[in-house]
């Protein structure tokens, strides 16, 4: 099996935390890169867009993942946060889709269990079967950076469930059988 | 003085009004163009931002505006269309940004105010006076064209107040009056 790369997002305007994981062999998860893309209050929104932007796209230039993994937002204290983070997260989409990866969206339920196996896993659970998966000595920092990976691990495990189902689908077609973990 | 041209933008996800105005000699407005991008909620949520990135980038070549003018959004009948118009707000200041365009963003109320004279005008109020300020025979269609179209004239008439205010402290300065109309 081919391995993957990832490029989990967990947007927001002030502070959008990525993470960069590698799916590979045996579904095996490496870690390859995290950290935080932040912009200043003090800056034009255009502007604060547009770094966003600009570091995503270079993020994709460097690392080259070929899914962008979001998460889906739908709750939000007030609909002046919900405006705000929503302008990071189309940026972000954007970003995904301009340098031509597939971009996925992921609810805060699905991550969780993806991660967990337990869709209202709380923050502090998520972020150390995180540091688990991903076999590092700490949690991630920050919050948000850890949030990403999370987001990235979601897509990892769904994928290679479609793959899976994908497969089954195929041995169905050829007379195949999946046993004991392996084709027959 | 020179002339002035501005993309007015209010922001959608479904469908995104644009006007442009030119901003003449004597303070003269002119209509350039108006019309929707318009995306279908059947097509991937990162396509359709794409879309509305490329189709303003398109038209920030073709008619070459010095500024783009955005409604500022507050408020929403809910989260979920807050993050959503989000979404393609964030995505339209960013071109704006990326083609080199100044981007401004106005307050309802700025608009309302700019457009007729009094920040709690009605919708139909608002469209009307656009009409007459750029020499229509109707009323710009659809709505949401008509709404950009206000949102550009309200730059045009504040980036007048900002120079009218800039060429008054200039004339301090100078010992220059700005008397009946004009500087003396």
């Amino acid at each position: 099996m081919e391995s993957l790369r990832i490029l989990g997002v967990d947007p927001g305007l002030a502070r959008l935390g990525f993470g960069i994981i590698e799916r590979g062999p045996g579904d095996s998860l490496h870690h390859v890169a995290h950290g935080c893309i932040e912009t200043g209050a003090d800056t034009p929104l255009p502007e604060r867009l547009r770094h966003i932007f600009q570091q995503l796209t270079e993020l994709c230039r460097t690392h080259r993942p070929a899914v962008m993994a979001v998460e889906e937002l739908f709750f939000s204290r007030n609909t002046t946060t919900a405006f705000t983070v929503g302008q990071a997260r189309g940026v972000a989409l954007l970003a995904g889709a301009e340098a031509g990866l597939a971009v996925m969206e992921y609810t805060p339920m699905q991550v969780k269990q993806a991660v967990t196996g337990y869709g209202r896993a709380d923050k502090r659970q998520v972020q150390e079967m995180v540091r688990l998966l991903l076999r590092l000595t700490s949690v991630p920092k920050p919050d948000d950076a850890a949030d990403a990976l999370a987001v990235a691990i979601a897509h990892a495990h769904a994928g290679r469930i479609g793959e899976l189902e994908a497969r089954l689908a195929a041995g169905k077609r050829t007379g195949w059988v999946w046993e004991r973990g392996r084709f027959r």
